[in-house]
C-alpha cells in the first residue's frame, strides 16, 4: 500500500518539493536550484536524485509512493506532454514518460503550473468545497487555473485558463509580453498595477503619497488603506480591467467561486471592493453572485496541487 | 435490453422530437406545439403523451427505451433542475424527476438548449472527431455550448457558455436583452448584424445593394459576395466582434475546434474570411490554430444531442 506522494512545482529559478501523505498532510518540504543550463537538461533528473535522496532517507520504498505530481511552467496537455517551456529551453516532450523513467517507473502526472496551484487551492486552500471555480494569480503576470467538476481544464494544447491574455482594452499602445495589446494581464498583473500608477501619476499633478516613493502593488493598495485619493482612483481602475476580464471568464465557465492569489491579493479583502459591483456590472445574470475569495496557499498552492494531481487521475 | 433513445428539443413555439437507435441513427421526426399558457404546465404533459404514443404506434415498452433527453430554452444545472426559463413561464424544478415521473420511471436527462445541440454537433455534425469544441449559434442571439473532454459544461448554476454576454465594446449606448450593453450577442448575432449595417448605412451615402431593401443577415452576405462594398465593412465589423469575443473564450478554454451555426452561418465558409485574421490577431499565441467549422445539423442538433445526453451520463 503506497503511503506518501510527492508534490513538485518547478519554477524559473527554484524547484520546491514537498512530501505529502495521502490526505493531503505535508509532512516536509523543501527547495532545490532550477538549474536551466544546457536547455535545462538537468532539472528532470535533478528532481529524479531529490525525490531518491528523500526515499533513501526516510526508508521508502517505490511501492510506498503513490507517484509524483509536477507542475511546470508551460502548457502541458492531458497526456503529460510539455508543449515548449522557452522559460526553461524546454521543447516538446513527454514529462510523464521522461521522469518516470528517471524514478525506476514511479508514476508521474504533470500540469501547467498555474492549472495545478488552482487544483492545490481547491483541495486545501482558499477553494475548498467547490468544484467549479477559477484560480486567478495576479504575481508579475495574470495567471488562471480552471477547475470543472474538480478537475483542471487543460484545453486542447494546453493553453486553458490563460486568462491573462484575454483582450479587455482597444486604446492601448503597448504589448503585452505575449505580443498582444490590451490583454487583462497589462492592467492586472503587479506590473500592470505599476503602469496604471505611473500614468495616473502622469496625467496632473495632483497631491499623492505616491509621489516620490517607489512604485509597486503593494505602495498603491497601502496609500488605498489610508485614504489616499489618487491610489483609490488607481485601484478602481485596476478593479475595473480585473472585472472586465472575470465577467468574461463568468460567462465562458460560469465558476462558483473566484479564487484570487498571488503578490497583488496581498493587499487582501479591500481588493474586491474595488472588483465586485464593476464585475456585477459586466457579467452576464446567470454568473452575477459568483463569489471571490482569496487564495490561502501562497507559494505552496503548487506542491499541493502536484500532489492532487496524483490522487485526481 | 434497450434499443432506443428519444430526444426532444424544446423551443417557444415548438418541440422538436426524434425517435433514435442507440448508435445515433434517427429513425423518426416529429414537432409538437408548445402550449406556453398557465405558465406552461402542459408542456412536459404533452411531451410525455407524445412520447407514449410513439412507444405504442412502435410496440415499444419502458425497457426499451434507453431514456428520454430534453435541452430547454433556460439554464440547467448538473443535477437536471431548471433554474427558470422565463419564455416558458417556468420557475424552479427538477426536469428530470417531473418528465421522469410522467413516463412511469424511464430515464430522463436533461440540458440547455444550447449546451445540448453543441453535444448534436459534436456528435454526429460539424464537430465530429473533437471532444473539446465550443458550438456557437448565430441566431436571434449568440448561444454558446461547450462542450470539454466529450461532456458540456453545465457551470455552477447552468450558465456555462453564455459567450453571448460576454462585453466586448465599452462604447455602446444601446442596451442587450440581457440588460448589459456591448455584449457580443449585440453585434454578432442575425439582429447584430442588422444592427450594424442600419449604422453604417446611416453614416453617409457611399452606394450599396443594401440601400432600400430589406435588411437581414442574408441580404448582407448575399451583397458581400457580390463585392458590395459597404456589406463588406459591415462583414468586417461583424468579424472582428465575433473574433474578440471567441478569442476571449479560446483564452479561457483553449478549444480544438469552434462550430459555428445558426442563421447567420447560412452565409457559409465566406464568414470565416471576416474572423479568422482577426480572430488571430486577438486570442493568445496557444490558442492561434483553433479550427472553425460550419455547423450541419441544422435545426436538428438538439434532438441529436438530447438523445446522446442519454448516452453520455
Amino acid at each position: 500500500m503506497a503511503k506518501v506522494i510527492f508534490g513538485v512545482d518547478l519554477g524559473g529559478t527554484t524547484v520546491k518539493m514537498g512530501l505529502f501523505d495521502l490526505t493531503g498532510n505535508v509532512q516536509e518540504k523543501w527547495e532545490i536550484p532550477t538549474r536551466k543550463e544546457n536547455n535545462g537538461e538537468q532539472i528532470l533528473p535533478d528532481i529524479a536524485d531529490s525525490v531518491r535522496a528523500k526515499m533513501a532517507e526516510k526508508g521508502l520504498k517505490s511501492g510506498d509512493v503513490a507517484g509524483v505530481g509536477i507542475g511546470v511552467p508551460g502548457p502541458v496537455d492531458a497526456s503529460g506532454v510539455i508543449h515548449k517551456a522557452a522559460n526553461l529551453g524546454w521543447g516538446v516532450f513527454s514529462i510523464r514518460e521522461k521522469l518516470s523513467g528517471l524514478l525506476g517507473g514511479i508514476r508521474v502526472e504533470a500540469g501547467n503550473d498555474a492549472n495545478v496551484a488552482a487544483l492545490g487551492e481547491m483541495w486545501k486552500g482558499g477553494g475548498q468545497g467547490h468544484d467549479d471555480l477559477v484560480a486567478v494569480t495576479l504575481g508579475t503576470g495574470v495567471g488562471g487555473g480552471i477547475i470543472v467538476d474538480g478537475k483542471i481544464l487543460t484545453g486542447a494544447t494546453g493553453a486553458g485558463g490563460e486568462i491573462g491574455h484575454i483582450h479587455i482594452e482597444d486604446n492601448e499602445t503597448e504589448s503585452c509580453g505575449c505580443g498582444n495589446k490590451g490583454c487583462l494581464e497589462q492592467y492586472a498583473s503587479a506590473t500592470g498595477v505599476v503602469r496604471l500608477a505611473n500614468r495616473r501619476l502622469a496625467k496632473d499633478d495632483a497631491p499623492s503619497k505616491l509621489r516620490g516613493g517607489e512604485i509597486s502593488a503593494k505602495t498603491v493598495f497601502d496609500a488605498v488603506k489610508e485614504g489616499d485619493a489618487v491610489a483609490i482612483e488607481i485601484a478602481k481602475e485596476f478593479g475595473h480591467y480585473l472585472a472586465k476580464g472575470l465577467a468574461a471568464v463568468a460567462c465562458v465557465v460560469n465558476p462558483e467561486v473566484f479564487v484570487i492569489g498571488g503578490g497583488v491579493s496581498k493587499a487582501g479583502e479591500i481588493l474586491f471592493d474595488f472588483v465586485r459591483d464593476e464585475y456585477k456590472r459586466y457579467v452576464f445574470h446567470g454568473s452575477r453572485d459568483t463569489k471571490f475569495v482569496l487564495a490561502t496557499l501562497g507559494n505552496d498552492a503548487g506542491i499541493y496541487g502536484a500532489a492532487k494531481l496524483v490522487l485526481s487521475e
